[in-house]
């Protein structure tokens, strides 16, 4: 199945030529889901292919203009193309007062249900489920009420093994079986356990989204292992005081974070504007953990 | 001086590839000034080098949203730029309730003074006034409340006619005289006026801009020989109907209001994205006007 992060925007609050504020696309199975939806980002989805009616579920971290504001036109847009399905929308309290006013002032009754459900930033707690998807909050350390999210795949079945099947079996019984029950015996056979003929269950993967943050060491035991993590890295080492003064992290210190919880793989983004090569920031995030890419537009990552 | 239109956005509601919501700047001699802000519009801004902190004023012409939600982003990015300069923000009653809900839930609290006018879309009335330019709104017909706007050149001086001019003038006279004053008779001169040396004045120069509307034949007389007509032409006349369903023009009717209202030029703009080529409605309009242009993305027009 599916499980697949595709990055819509790199940058951080100043608009900067080529680059666009913090959008990313989750695709589980055949579920997507929108991960903060700044300014411009339905253009952004026009560009990489995302329908905006296989939205099943909208997140937002928390209420900064470029990590919310294209939020309104997005859902505006959806409402012109005819959705008629639910729409779940996860965020910081306020959220739901900003969407009501603009729909007011606009005259816009949507054809589509907004589900919301307003999060608890300073919480780890679960606050979406579906099928194939639980994610809880991370509670982030921003100059307002912010949240991370970790998102985590539900346990998958795991699949037969062919050479432990007996031979014989109808297309039935086979599909009991793929289903993870246990076939009871009967006149043909003697039962069989599906735990004696399958595989072991695939690890559920986990992605972790640190939004604007200051470095959190503490929540590293909250992702440990985790398949992969992106981090908000505005600024080089050298301004140091500056992120910690704007509530902001360095390249370093997501590598920090990275190595402390043990993750795969980790991707950073949230560039200041003042960066015109990200390289340098790449180079100080691997002194620390290697396994570090910029999540710059377009870039997609299969886990 | 300057007198100079540049459309950021050409597009209607739904997002287009390449096209983008609806966004002009008016520049009148060293001034400009905002026409609606559609979603992006600060990165067409930087794509067309036009800086925000110059910008004196805006002008929404109503609260739908490619016409509207871009300004959050682009007042957000003045306060981060640092401005102090205070901003006139024109347009209907429940913009400024939309914007206060905002920085609230954002914790956002701007450097600079939003000066806000709400105006009256049924009316005729001056909304806005400086040493260079007087803005009336003209009351559009639409689903919700709207207006475009006429924007008046303030009556510029004649310039002095060197042929004229009697020899032996002092700097000073000469000053006085270009400023318009008249020189009272001294011992050495019998006096002169301005009217008896100076050419005529120029004529005032006038741009109308036609948000989205139906087509208002009844409002020609308000904008009769202006120097150029925005009007939106959101669709070809074979789809006349469904532009009166949705209080929209055609091409063809955008052609009718500028020949009807003898102004000089007309652009087109406010496409529906389901125009992949803008020919067909640039030949429709020009059948009944022929100075007729399209109003696309980076498009200057000196007037």
């Amino acid at each position: 199945m599916t499980f697949e992060l595709k990055i819509l925007g790199s940058a951080s609050a100043t608009p900067t030529v080529g680059r666009h504020p913090t959008a990313q696309v989750l695709t589980v199975g055949t579920s997507h889901y929108l991960i903060d939806c700044g300014e411009g980002t339905q253009w952004q989805m026009l560009e990489y292919r995302v329908r905006p009616h296989h939205l099943r579920a909208i997140f937002i971290s928390h209420l900064h203009g470029d990590h919310f504001f294209g939020l309104f036109g997005l859902l505006g847009t959806m409402h012109l193309q005819g959705r008629t399905l639910p729409l779940c929308l996860i965020g910081p309290p306020g959220l739901d007062e900003v969407l009501v006013t603009q729909a007011r002032v606009s005259g816009l009754q949507l054809n589509f249900q907004v589900e919301f459900t307003a999060i608890d930033t300073e919480a780890h707690a679960v606050v979406y489920e579906d099928e194939v998807l639980s994610v809880r909050t991370l509670p982030m350390r921003h100059r307002i009420p912010c949240a991370g999210y970790l998102f985590e795949e539900k346990p998958r079945r795991a699949n037969l093994l062919k050479e432990k099947l007996p031979a014989g079996l109808t297309p039935a019984q086979l599909a009991r079986l793929a289903q993870g029950d246990d076939l009871p015996p009967d006149e043909q056979q003697p039962g069989l356990r599906h735990a004696d003929v399958a595989g072991p269950a695939p690890t559920p993967r986990r992605y972790a989204f640190f939004s604007d943050t200051l470095y959190t060491p503490e929540l590293a035991p909250l992702i440990a292992g985790a398949n992969l993590l992106y981090h908000e890295a505005t600024f080089l080492d050298e301004m140091r005081e500056r992120a910690t003064q704007t509530h902001h992290s360095t390249a370093r210190q997501a590598a920090l974070l990275a190595r402390a919880a043990g993750v795969q793989q980790l991707l950073l983004g949230h560039f200041s504007s003042r960066y015109k090569s990200l390289e340098p920031l790449l180079t100080q995030a691997q002194e620390v953990f290697s396994d570090t890419a910029l999540a710059t537009e377009g870039l997609t990552v299969q886990l």
